[in-house]
């Protein structure tokens, strides 16, 4: 379930894009330049939809049991996941306009806050006290995972109340969250 | 086939949620607030096609033969389920208005009744005389699917006149009919 | 490959269906109600790649070898299903009108009509002397489903004239052809 | 992930088709002659990402292993093609007004150029020293892909400098590398 409502959200990103209907070539490059805010929401939620989804896909490897909290939960996360166009779309569309741009970025942060924090909820749930882990996972493996996952809320959250001061500040925080993940550091 | 289609028919009721152009932080504020009835039918609908998913997945596990016959019903209930971003929409677009709100409910629910009703059907179908039923499925086990199964198609159907004294009851039973089987009680 | 994109192709027809924002109950259900070439279009599509879909299906079981030209031929076929969701939207919004009805037909049967030869191009290229088809599947078989699969290039080819004296007649024909492979007979 | 990305992708190319809303079977007729360009984008992406979904497809059944760098290669891929829905509707939004044309051209070249460069990538890192490739996959054979795959950014490359005499020749450049994969040449 959970890799088909990534991988269709992912791609719906592209449909927030708006066409634009200027005529001629200068117009029309002029008219594709300045809704830079499109290209830059569009290629900041797939990246960040991707990290979500290796992680949740590295998870689920550690976890050997499914239960039914567990669905309703992943359930719960795929449908932040899912509502993450919407959150892209309005970033997009208020990100070049000084007012306005604030009240968007706040919805933008909340909507990976949000996923961010059901990926540490779910994880938490899974392996407490080994709950659902295979047995060949070790403590070590299952600690380290929990360290690493803790870096997005605390991320995502820090920069909503940093969004009042300046978007623009909370928005490279997103894009360092993800290259973090993205940029390959020794192993 | 069923899985492709409910994943994609999930994620699609984000685009049908209308992305606001009010410029200014307050404006903008103002209209995504107000299209609450929006966020409430994505919600909504999002939890309860990730029920009925939970439960066909589930079905299936107890149906060990396909026929014709499934198929064509199983192709009727997916046809059901790809409606829904539809009825949604309308709902989401006239909840709000007092005038409007009865008729949005009537189609809201009846779109899920259709659900409800199919996923009976089909389970009937393939349990009657153990038809399709794999060997190891105790009698008691298929009792018990057919038992709760019914429980859709009872408060989906009388909530539909319901509608009539108050909209706003029928969708709080949609919302407690989902409820029952997200929360887990006790197994 | 062409299992997610029927399912996508499939799934997409609920976009084209508009949804009214006519406000107050009598002004909505009339609206809704006006609008029934769209849900006619949507199930009739529906329907229809639901049984290409199966028959797709089917078919690539009794094929063991896949080459390249079937690979670029069922690239075709799928290319011909994606575009269904557009054809079934010009339907819908031109079949009410007595003016403009028969060319909407035209290319909505076209566009069967092509899905409907591509299955066939397929299954004999597939087919002709026994090229890739799996050793266990018998003569009589192949033959059964040869002359099985010429009914719909048969059907679609001979209703595309007959739209120019009534469209009626041809939309009646497809949604008989959709039946006579839904409605099991005996077997 | 990329099957489902790619399926997506392909799928949507279907919304970016305007559905005309004139009357009368003449004028709708005339209209949907008109849109021709919206046809042939359609078409040529179509075909162009079928190939781009084969050769990705070919690629990693020579691939064994799967590091983190490959996976986020493969995630830019699957951005870039995830993006060429739009690149595609401004392409068939221009493509008829001579001024605008070349603009629109160039775009959509740049989002093939970029999906044909990120494959020749991903196949470089993965079998530079044979690093992720299968042990039974010969030199030869890894030599051959790495020939053939130079074909597509070099044809690529080359059409977006000659979009500024003519984007009408470019866009026959992109028709004829999709045809020369499509058309099987002996093997």
């Amino acid at each position: 379930m959970s890799d088909g409502v990534i991988a269709i959200a992912i791609t719906l990103l592209v449909l927030e894009i708006h066409v634009p209907e200027e005529r001629g070539n200068e117009a029309l490059a002029r008219a594709l330049v300045d809704q830079w805010p499109s290209y830059f929401g569009f290629a900041l939620s797939f990246l960040t939809i991707g990290v979500v989804w290796a992680n949740h896909h590295d998870m689920f490897r550690d976890i050997a049991r499914v239960d039914h909290v567990l669905v309703v939960l992943n359930l719960l996360l795929m449908m932040g996941i899912s509502f993450i166009p919407f959150s892209t779309a309005v970033l997009a569309g208020h990100l070049e306009a000084e007012d306005g741009r604030f009240v968007a970025t706040i919805l933008y942060g909340a909507s990976f806050l949000f996923t961010a924090v059901l990926l540490n909820v779910i994880w938490h749930y899974a392996s407490w006290r080994r709950r659902l882990i295979a047995p060949d996972v070790s403590g070590r493996h299952i600690h380290g995972r929990s360290v690493r996952y803790v870096v997005g809320p605390l991320f995502y959250g820090l920069t909503l109340p940093l969004a009042m001061i300046s978007p623009l500040i909370s928005l490279t925080v997103y894009a360092i969250v993800a290259a973090i993940y993205l940029i390959p550091v020794g192993d």
